[in-house]
């Protein structure tokens, strides 16, 4: 299982909206016979993939999966019953499927007599799929807030210069985290005052993420960098918004505002709806209390320079907290060097359902 | 010589205004045939405790010392002469002693034809009293800006609560870092908002530190926790503030402040003069900009919770910075989790001489 879970791994960001997945096929005395895994969506599952990979000798196998064998057909067939047909006699799976669409293949494979286990190195596979898992259950992607700062928290200087507050490294870690993403988003004021590109660049083979702007009123330019063709783009508009200066073709998502500002649930419930399953939130400030105070962060990335600066706007404003005891308290799951910097990842400690 | 380094670290906290020192006594086959360290400021230096715990073995023993052998008389006799008298032939030591009073040791050694080597492990012997070597060479002490913070940078919430953003494992490290320095300091805003105790509570045989608080009106009031008596306190105040409400007998600084700040130059050089050789800076925020200003701090020590506030308090304000460009730039040395929290330690990475 453990070589399963590391081949689902090869799949990250090129399966959305699908989960990755591996699978091991291996024989009585344990030797592999067949490997695979969900190379992208559309494409064959991993198990299809292990199948074909082992050929007759999938008669009579133990298959390592590290998700529950789907059930249903949709571009490709029902995987419950390709291992049903290739005569595999045992299937053992890490996670179960909690979609609705897809779960309920262990019970298919058991009523067709198959030994079947779940449950094995469940955390670790789960961990590999955290963000699908999570957007599955709750309906919405999976968000991951990333932000840059001072050990004083500011995100920029007083006089707003922020080049460079972090290290290349940390940079370049940035462009991997993008890779690994659905979609990468940004609100309209750090479209005016950074015109960021948001491609993901530097990572061979990289799948571009969907870059998405929430700008209610439209300000985008039609020479902004997001929409230079280079990579998919979508901007997040008020339902009346004046779009008639931007380029042609650009992919709008009309939503109606509350106060001025998109509701975040709304935004989240249509970009599940269009496939986005991971989220990466990069700015600005405000987006970013917003997405918190609708307790939409699952993760938490900052990359803490270590400068000081003593003035100049922060990394987060606006999440409606004004007492300690009212505090969004995160556990740190990872602390490690990027260059000169220090990368904290820490996930809500709240109980939540994933 | 590491087993000195180690000896020499047990008088951290206790030595001041002197360094922490250890020392071994070899014989020609290497056999370790004393040991001692400078316990207290006034007791014994560490190469007395070593010769009087080797006897007669001193005679023509290799003697290892963090520190050059002093070559003054102050309130015990020069080192360097005690070595001479007791027969040792050799004199090996890490770090050389930058003090214009008791310098000179090696020479005086050399004459009275000892051999004589400085340098080894001289890193590690200088990291033991780093403090007190900073303060040496700048004449003013060696400064630590504590701060406790949430990841974005906060320390406090929007109402003014605060307690309690870390864990009781990074509190009680505060107490270790406060018996460990010679005195800590805290401004007025802290003064009246928090009522701080500043004493090292829960750390077995430590020293308390002075409690300083620069309260330059003398707003603190007879009550304030910080003049009940179980630590020394001192209080700096403006040469002309009225301090007939504080209690007969409260030990006062008093200093000239320029637009309405006692400035940090003056503080330091006068807390020099006292004897204090290592300041533990704790706040607030405007207090610590004025440091950082003055680039009087030496050392950074940041106790991060995993939590978000998104208003309130920043740790740190007013140091005069506006452009990126500007920023102090710092090399964290450490970070290790303390219970829930991350402390990060770092030092300013401009060119200092130490």
């Amino acid at each position: 299982m453990r070589r399963a879970v590391a081949l689902a791994a090869r799949g990250l960001g090129r399966t959305s909206p699908n989960p990755v997945v591996g699978c091991v096929l291996a024989d009585a005395s344990g030797a592999v016979v067949g490997e695979g895994w969900h190379q992208r969506a559309g494409g064959p599952h991993a198990e299809v993939h292990a199948l074909r990979d082992a050929g007759p000798a999938a008669r009579g196998a133990t298959a390592y999966v590290t998700l529950e064998p789907c059930n249903h057909t949709g571009r490709t067939g029902p995987c419950a019953q390709a291992l049903i047909d290739a005569g595999v006699s045992r299937v053992v799976y890490a996670v179960s499927d909690p979609s609705a669409q897809a779960g309920g293949g262990a019970a298919t494979l058991r009523a067709a007599g198959i030994d079947v286990r779940g449950g094995l190195l469940e955390a670790e596979a789960a961990a590999g799929n955290a963000a699908w898992l999570t957007a599955v259950r709750l309906g919405r992607p999976h968000v991951t807030w990333k932000y840059a700062a001072t050990l004083d928290g500011r995100s920029a200087a007083a006089d707003g210069t922020s080049r460079w507050i972090t290290s290349p490294e940390s940079r370049a870690d940035v462009h991997r985290l993008r890779a690994e993403s659905d979609a990468v988003l940004v609100g309209a004021g750090t479209l005016r005052a950074d015109d960021p590109h948001l491609a993901a660049r530097g990572i061979d083979g990289a799948t571009q993420p969907l870059r998405i702007a929430v700008d209610p009123r439209a300000t985008a330019q039609a020479g902004a960098r997001i929409l230079d063709g280079s990579a998919p783009t979508l901007l997040v508009v008020a339902d009346d918004a004046d779009t008639r200066h931007l380029p042609p073709g650009t992919d709008l998502l009309r939503l109606t505002p509350k106060d001025g500002r998109i509701p975040v649930p709304d935004l989240l419930a249509a970009l599940y709806d269009r496939g986005v399953r991971s989220l990466l939130l990069e700015g600005g400030p405000t987006l970013a209390g917003a997405f918190l105070e609708a307790g939409a962060v699952d993760r938490v990335i900052g990359y803490l320079a270590p400068a000081l600066l003593g003035a100049g706007p922060a990394a987060l404003a606006g999440a409606g907290i004004t007492n300690i005891a009212d505090a969004v308290r995160l556990d740190i799951t990872e602390a490690v060097r990027t260059g000169t910097d220090l990368r904290i990842t820490a996930v809500p400690t709240a109980p939540k359902e994933h």
